[in-house]
């Protein structure tokens, strides 16, 4: 498996389609619009869905009734609509209760909110776990409203049925596994996390072609109650797991972001560390705070699951509004992304310890054709892998170690110990 | 023990209004001077006064004679006072010998000091273990000397008594101790160090009131032979104190200053950096030099002794002269250093390690009302706080390590605790 | 052994003029140049030459044939000498076989060698393992050149012999050794490397002069294959060296340098970094490449060999050139260069550790004379020194561990602790 395999051309213009044709849908913690999401998703990769009855013990969690909505508006009792769900899904609050009443302007407006900041964008609201009902409007909406009766109609469902999540599972050579998530409850909200869906997708397709030394679990699971839920159903095999990112926010302007798991510098924290800081982004320490790495990162499991984000929850200005939509993100930031979780990725699994065969003084590079491209002053990066890994490799650094410690680029690193093994000089450290 | 109970208003102005009833006394590291200062503190907080006799051995050190001041001058033959004790007891070498004798200019020279950089300053000169005497003069009154014959008096004792030391000792729930010193036997000099006796006597008013889980061992004690007597003294118990601070220099214009002790990292160490760094003050590595901390930290007793101040030893520019006054130290200064170490006592008495009763996945915390104030971008301090406390609290974590970690305040995690201790989502670790 | 014994007026231009003696002398990585150099050496110590014959195998190597070159040009058919040996033993390729040929430009073009940057400065060019011949010249004699016939002649011999080096031992009181190398293999270049060559020479006339705690071996070796035939002739006894120092490039005007050997913190590493360090010189982290500590630092044997250097290799725009000549090193900083090996060799002579005999409290230095020269608010480098010492000898830590905990000088610590040895307040632990 290797980056430059896997960058292929036109993935971020895919991409940018997945999205865009995921935008519209009425997503949220539980509801056909994450069904249909994940049908979508089962168009490019092999997903299996999973249905988890409401009323589910999960952990210290309890899945909720599953919310459906097909209509809402508020409007005046002549028939002119103020407030619109049909416009954007957006305008109500998500898990409202139904609503069919005729109020007045005092009664409606503890149930009416706007953006804290902006008066021209529309927030995005929840009540997933206290019974209530609600619409976002841009600011002048609510300004414009007299003090007269409205008719206020949320035409939704709120009872039993089930929690859905999708699950694409590509076993490799061990059974050791590596969990790849992204949340998949978020309605109109591009950046937040159609993005993040996207390119798990795209990922997805790309692992499927490659040799897998781990084994790869994608999960498109709604936010907290959804890892939460996977987790508690999975409580016997998750010592399997090894690791694993969180995926979200991948398609805004913010540097790539390497958020570390709460180990801080288990095999994905120092491969991400390794790629994402070597091209120029970000690397931050794990807080318990952000998305579904917290579940995984809790001490009672204490997976190192990482986050590969660009802005970070709630550091972007659009983040949870209407403006956060599909202009934000483009297809060169989400291919640049692809190609950087691919890179994490090709560390893992090509991370492994050798033992130099001739660790006495270094061998002669020359009469073995390792010592080409010589003569000037400098030795070049191909040169200087090869007698790095020759000086390092006494059986105890791993080639990420090897590549830490000379300031090179893994690949580098790993290409050099390819060469050395071709030539006999190395061997593998079981 | 919260450090807004300790924060009653007037502290800083009581410290102030004590500092300068101290600040005439004629003290040294014996003598009567020591003992009216103790007797002015013990008015506040329960003092013993402990006397041991001169010839005493301590440690590598002899207890040497006590010595007494009753009046010292530098006169012509006709009567004229030049240099008058009644004016400042920084005039006489401290332990200054008696002397009356009439003496030229030429022999009395080599027993007149002055400051070696300001002229108008009286520099503080003792002569504690070579038997001496002298005067300090301020610059204009040696060159204003005539080369006549001068009558020199110095109406001293210098013999078998005592070393007074003061030792207020407040229990708590454990025989672990914390002591507290600061040095008693500088004359006329303010922030060094009335400033520092004020500070450790509202200290010990403060920690009266409070709850106390270590028991408080507060020294008023005679700089280096002080500390080595009462080492001496307590070789058999020294082994209860777990950590320590000597305070000292508390009142002048510079940052707060904690200097760690000889090893560094023990928990007063962590406190003081935590709470002292916090607050913008500076936070130094050890040096064996300073006050008392030198004997505590010396190798063979090696207590985590660290040392709360402003200015460090000769730090300052009025260090050790006439210029170290009252108006160098101020009733806020003062205030603002009760409450620093009011605080990292405050972190030794509350420091716990808990263990998350909720581990897998996180509690839902808002069926239990612990994820209030959420719905922005920020979770808050209050919400992180909580957080961190449940992702970290798996029994090896104390609250200490969690506030270093998340970068939050001590106070603020501690309180989290509280919340969730509450709550049923914790448990203490015994 | 102290650095101000060695410091002996004159060393610098000793070694310059040593250097200006060994500068026309073509050496190579075998042959006479290289016997005639250590001729010289041998006349200042005492210095055992070994002849290894061609052929032998030496690890991963073979030595190869050695390499004698007695003329050499390219002449124009009426006899115009165009590039002449005699000018400069630069003009022809190291190991170039011999050649007695006429031919034109076209054949004779792809053995020329220009300065890839400097059209004025003729390049240093060798083919060790790759039978090959050549010359290289500044750019305008070749741009001179005309399609004509040329005589061209290298009178060189390359054939079964032995390559040669120099080993000078100085035995010390225990075993262990330090081992100091420097290569002899480039011909008229005077910073790489007769000044190391210089150094080297005056460094073992310095310690053949003081008493050795350690013994010493001084390698004049060439490249490479120099340390790998001793390395492979001393197998059996290399666990006796204990660490060392690669010598070259001392005499231009980058500043002095450390370069760590593979383990990172080994003695010499330490001592090395503090000396050079405190020097304002630069302490650089190991890399695999550079000179004969490529060898040593190999994985098989990993003996901790630091490098002490001014440039590095291929680090000043003169390297491996004509413009590498007697004016680019000077006297002076072959004499700094000097002084700061000694200091690191003094540490690692002098570096013990101790035991505090008067360890709970300070010991009242008064009464044992050494609490002199204080007064004033600094206590000054001999005072803090001492307490240092006194403080830190608690049988575990080195008089360098705590040079470096204090932030003093080697020296001043090693001489406090000479003084608190005299008066019985120390001991050393064995």
């Amino acid at each position: 498996m290797t980056s430059t395999t896997a960058a292929s051309t036109g993935a971020g213009e895919r991409m940018h389609a997945l999205a865009s044709r995921l935008f519209p849908l009425c997503r949220s913690i539980t509801g056909d619009g994450v069904r249909e999401t994940l049908r979508e998703v089962a168009e490019q990769i092999p997903l299996e869905l999973h249905e988890v009855p409401s009323g589910t013990q999960v952990l210290d969690w309890t899945v909720p009734d599953e919310w459906n909505i097909r209509e809402a508006h508020i409007a005046t009792t002549d028939g002119r609509r103020i407030v619109d769900f049909g416009e954007s899904n957006l305008h109500v609050v998500s898990y409202s209760e139904p609503v069919r009443a005729e109020m007045t302007l005092e009664d409606l407006r503890p149930h009416l909110h706007v953006h804290p900041e902006r008066p021209d964008w529309i927030p995005y609201r929840t009540s997933y776990y206290t019974r209530d009902w609600g619409f976002c409007l841009r600011r002048n909406q609510i300004e414009a409203l007299e003090d007269v009766t409205y008719e206020v109609v949320i035409d939704s469902t709120l009872a039993p049925g089930s929690l859905t999540y999708g699950e694409c599972f590509l076993p490799g050579r061990s059974e050791d596994e590596i969990v790849l998530t992204t949340h998949v409850c978020h309605p109109s909200l591009a950046n937040d996390n159609v993005s993040g869906i996207a390119l798990l997708t795209e990922i997805g397709a790309a692992l499927a072609e490659l040799p897998r030394r781990y084994s790869y679990r994608l999960l498109f699971i709604p936010g907290t109650i959804g890892s939460v839920t996977w987790l508690a159903r999975n409580e016997d095999q998750v010592s399997r797991v090894t690791g694993g990112l969180v995926i979200a926010c991948v398609g805004d302007s913010a540097p790539l972001t390497y958020k570390r798991s709460r180990r801080g510098d288990s095999p994905v924290d120092r491969a991400g560390a390794h790629v994402v800081g070597r091209s120029g982004g970000r690397v931050l320490d794990f807080v318990p705070w952000g998305w579904d790495e917290r579940q995984f990162n809790s001490p009672g499991f204490d997976i190192p699951v990482g986050c590969l984000t660009r802005s970070l929850e709630g550091e972007f200005p659009e983040y949870h509004s209407s403006a956060d939509d599909l202009e934000l993100i483009t297809a060169d930031r989400l291919e640049n992304a692809l190609q950087s979780t691919l890179e994490i990725l090709d560390v893992l699994e090509h991370n492994r310890t050798y033992r130099n065969l001739s660790p006495r003084g270094e061998p002669q590079l020359g009469k073995r054709g390792l010592y080409r491209g010589l003569g000037g002053p400098d030795p070049g990066t191909e040169q200087l892998a090869v007698l790095w890994v020759l000086n390092q490799s006494d059986g105890s650094h791993t080639l990420l170690d090897i590549a830490e410690r000379s300031g090179l680029a893994f690949s580098d690193v790993d290409r050099a110990s390819g060469a050395l093994l071709e030539a006999g000089l190395l061997a593998e450290v079981p």
